[in-house]
């Protein structure tokens, strides 16, 4: 890349879509947002019109959630109601005229992490996004592992308790049952329908199925006993899962992320002390370090941007 | 390697010690086996009078179950008790006067499988061992994945119920705790417990307690109800942590080896039917296939051999 050039990302979220440029010291230059449209035209024509309001820029990637292909088609979004077998690169390339490079949003962000974030380039890396669900992606070897498909790291849909509550996946007891948003919010829900956590009831209007995860937290803060309890327990989940990815990936680093991060100043304690005390072997073997990721909600973005710049690795 | 050269692999197992010499082709030209004794000396000495007797050979690789450094460094094993911290690479060089390498057991089988066995060469593959507990090994990019420690693959551990059995790692719910032999005897138990399994029972003499994962097998064999009842719960707890990898690793193969693979023909179909439910959006995604390892007993052994001659790549 010359010193000139601009790189154009776009994280398309289940709420939000956001653009960002960055020059060729990865440095934001511009950023624009839209809400993210519901059905499939309108998600390109909101991509075409944040690139056109963004542009002019040498290239473009484009985050989105769900399964994607290498080829740059999603093949099922949970997050973006119905949209499933959407070939985003090929349409995007016909509007464009250009060439854009598709990929996982959890996969962005794990680039942008490691390489301008939390992640520190090191060499065996995985980045876990604790928010509505779980998303994640995986470095080894010293670059970002995608999987035959395109479709590693799907961290939130791995069973850790097969009794355990159904998930949207069909299936029972999936890791972001428990250890993201509402995961955390479904925790609270049964504390308060056990009787317990009645300050975060109050905080949700007095009703229990109201309670949501920034209820929790505000009640966390003021000290109350009950929220803490279900810190305690939301942080326990975390760690369970982190360990468990320990065991399969042996990583240097986790980052975890995502918009939980907010809180982190809550769950932090809980989630290191449990982690230590769930870890396979952990007296013989250096933990892995936990850090959280320092890219906020731009790293899906920023992380486009690099993947689209051919800047990855 | 020019066409004479021998290279030679040992496997420490947990009740026995497996040398096999291969020549540059691959092909076994040499084996001998030797009980594993207790102690660290007394492993030690084991592996060097296998090489005694096998020798001589242009390279020596030794693979051990348990938590192996990239160094050599065996940090824990529980398979083979009173040993941790034992530095089987520096030992063995001062005994022998020569380098050899040493890695994890399963980490030889799976390089074993990859290149001459079913993992058929692929980029993308794992490897999953069952045998009294699971073991695993990790291909993606193209290569073997170690982790940073060389710890990667311990899939055994990961928990996959935290209100389950309690597991000799301290914890609860391990994955081996359901899909081991030792899993099997005890799916076979708590349906003798239960009353059921009268057949199984019956072969184990009478007591419960005494029901091995080969009298389920056996019992199954015969057409028993109860016996391919607790089968097909084995192969749903199998299927559960597959797809669980899946959603990590996204494989394009998965090899299924470790003592286990004996009893095959019984749990093949209800762990292939579970899989396919049990696969996180499994209408979006081509299915990993799942095969059958080729090597048997001696993948261990090829795999060290093939390791200590450098060609694991």
């Amino acid at each position: 890349m010359s010193p000139a050039t601009n790189h154009l990302g776009i994280d398309v979220g289940g709420t939000k879509s956001l653009g960002v440029v960055v020059d060729a010291d990865a440095r934001i230059v511009r950023t624009a947002r839209h809400a993210t449209p519901h059905g499939a035209d309108a998600v390109i024509d909101t991509i075409v019109a944040l690139v056109d309001e963004l542009g002019p820029v040498d290239t473009v990637g484009v985050g989105v959630a769900g399964l994607v292909t290498h080829d740059g088609v999603l093949r099922a979004a949970p997050n973006l109601p119905g949209i499933r077998e959407l070939a985003v690169g090929d349409r995007l390339r016909r509007r464009l005229g250009r060439d854009v490079a598709v990929e996982n949003d959890a996969t962005c962000a794990t680039v942008a992490e490691w390489r301008l974030g939390a992640g520190d380039g090191v060499p065996e890396m995985l980045m876990v996004a604790l928010g509505t669900g779980i998303g994640g992606g995986v470095v080894s070897g010293g670059e970002i592992r995608r999987g035959r498909n395109g479709f590693a790291g799907e961290f939130g849909h791995m069973v850790i308790d097969p009794h355990g509550p159904p998930c949207v996946c069909g299936r029972r007891g999936c890791w972001e049952r428990f250890a993201s948003g509402a995961g955390m919010a479904r925790l609270a829900r049964e504390a308060a329908l056990g009787g317990r956590a009645a300050r975060v009831v109050d905080l949700a209007g007095g009703d229990a199925e109201l309670v949501r995860g920034e209820h929790v937290q505000t009640a966390a803060r003021e000290g109350d006993a009950d929220a803490l309890a279900v810190v305690d327990e939301f942080g326990r989940w975390v760690a369970l899962g982190l360990a468990n990815l320990t065991n399969a990936f042996d990583p240097e680093v986790i980052v975890v992320g995502g918009g939980l991060v907010s809180g982190v100043d809550l769950y932090r304690e809980p989630v290191e002390r449990w982690f230590a005390e769930l870890l396979y072997a952990p007296e013989a073997r250096p933990h892995p370090r936990l850090t959280v990721a320092r890219l906020g909600e731009q790293a899906g973005a920023v992380g486009a941007a690099l993947l689209g710049a051919g800047r990855a690795d």
